[in-house]
């Protein structure tokens, strides 16, 4: 009589156990990755401070940083190495014939993420990767409001782009086209910073990259990624349609040449302080 | 025989109480007094988040932000509010026939300062004045490490002023000279980021102002400030000589002006979203 109920009590003790694992593996937050190329320019440290400032605010990220270049830059890493942000920074210089504009860079940023998830994400925790240069201006809530949320792909207003607001047009909750003042018929007329795609549709299209095909070369690298990944317009998720006042969450920001007649050929001086010439 | 024991620990825990509040005065953190002045233009929404994503990592800091235009921004004002940065956020536009360079706006917030000190600073606690532009770029050190620990008045290197670097020249501690680029005997060829002055020293010259004096409206403001709170080149403290490897920590950046054929005269539309046109 006595075997009885302490075999049930174990039993109860053993479900609530699993309830437990349960609930926290649905509940845990997603991890966003980061991923941002880089190259060497005067205005590079600023430029990676001020980002490394507002991703400082984040939890559950993870910042892979790639160089184009054939060294990363000491200085850089002394920035990175100075924060609190989980962080991957690698270099691997664009080769000839691929366009230098930070697509080799993502791409080697997928082969790391895709050949080695459980580096970046925990067991059961669901990744959502986005792409963000590091000369761009971010509202926290971007992140926390928007990407962190991301299903499949999720799409927003981004200013600055070839447009002062290149913005997904939205009807019943489904995106219906695209305000810009470039082409606004595009399939996807969307700058690489307005949007966020999980990365479980990576991996399960694992040879998507956007230098894959030389016939490309020429054209713009969102819309190769998205038809690489069989994105249809369907499937965009539209954030920031519900609030009152439509804010923008992130600008495509450039900054200045300070001294526009600094060249390679001019020899100037850094007093000795560390500073990044071109 | 009782009495005598009683009446000398309560003298013995009077001391120990008055020690206790002398420690805790005199170990009170500086309060850093951030002046903005800030003005209307399409790049500004962005420059205001990423500076509000960088303040917002420091604590015992009052952040005074003035507009020069009638009224105040409430785009501006909603990022604020979505701050937990202690900020003053008001609007004096500059009257005509004082220079538009951000000195009307500073020359409010210090008589604010001057005005009701209380409001900002803790019975015992020390202030330090900033003069930081909101398109500038920031290491949080520069506030940590330097700012915090000003006694009268401390200087630094900035980078992309006049010249890639403008830096103090230090011997034996002392600011012997500076590196520039640009007329480097000047008394102090420093720019307006490169400093920071102890709040009692405004105090104590209450009637020091950029526009004080019509006569110099064509100078720079740096010396106008300085020269008028009567500082001379060996009260400057010189930070960031004690390191290794120098680093910048204060940029002065400026962000591109992302689409140059804006102009009034175009009638651009916002798509319903809240940016700021010029």
């Amino acid at each position: 009589m006595e075997v009885l109920p302490k075999f049930i009590s174990i039993i109860a003790f053993f479900y609530i156990f699993q309830f437990i694992l349960f609930v926290n593996s649905t509940n845990i937050t997603n991890k966003i990755i980061i991923i941002t190329p880089t190259y060497k320019r005067i205005t590079r440290y600023p430029d990676i401070i001020r980002l490394a400032n507002t991703l400082q605010h984040l939890s559950e990220i993870h910042w892979i940083i790639i160089e184009d270049g054939h060294k990363k830059s000491s200085g850089v890493e002394r920035i990175l190495n100075n924060t609190n942000i989980p962080f991957t920074y690698i270099a691997s210089k664009t080769p000839s014939g691929i366009p230098k504009r930070g697509w080799w860079q993502r791409d080697k940023a997928l082969d790391l993420l895709i050949s080695s998830k459980s580096k970046f994400i925990k067991p059961n925790q669901k990744g959502i990767v986005y792409f963000a240069d590091d000369d761009n201006s971010y509202d926290l809530r971007l992140f926390n409001n928007y990407i962190r949320n991301v299903k499949k792909i999720g799409v927003w207003a981004v200013a600055f782009s070839s447009s002062p607001i290149e913005a997904p047009i939205v009807k019943n909750g489904k995106v219906v086209g695209f305000q810009s003042y470039y082409a606004p018929n595009r399939k996807f007329a969307m700058d690489m910073a307005s949007f966020a795609i999980s990365l479980d549709l990576f991996i399960s299209k694992p040879n998507v990259r956007f230098t894959m095909d030389p016939s490309k070369y020429s054209q713009s690298p969102e819309p190769i990624l998205l038809t690489g990944l069989g994105i249809e317009r369907e499937d965009l998720e539209p954030f920031g349609y519900n609030s009152k006042i439509k804010e923008v969450f992130v600008y495509h920001t450039k900054t200045k040449n300070p001294i526009p007649s600094f060249s390679k050929r001019k020899n100037h001086t850094n007093f000795g302080f560390d500073i990044e010439f071109p």
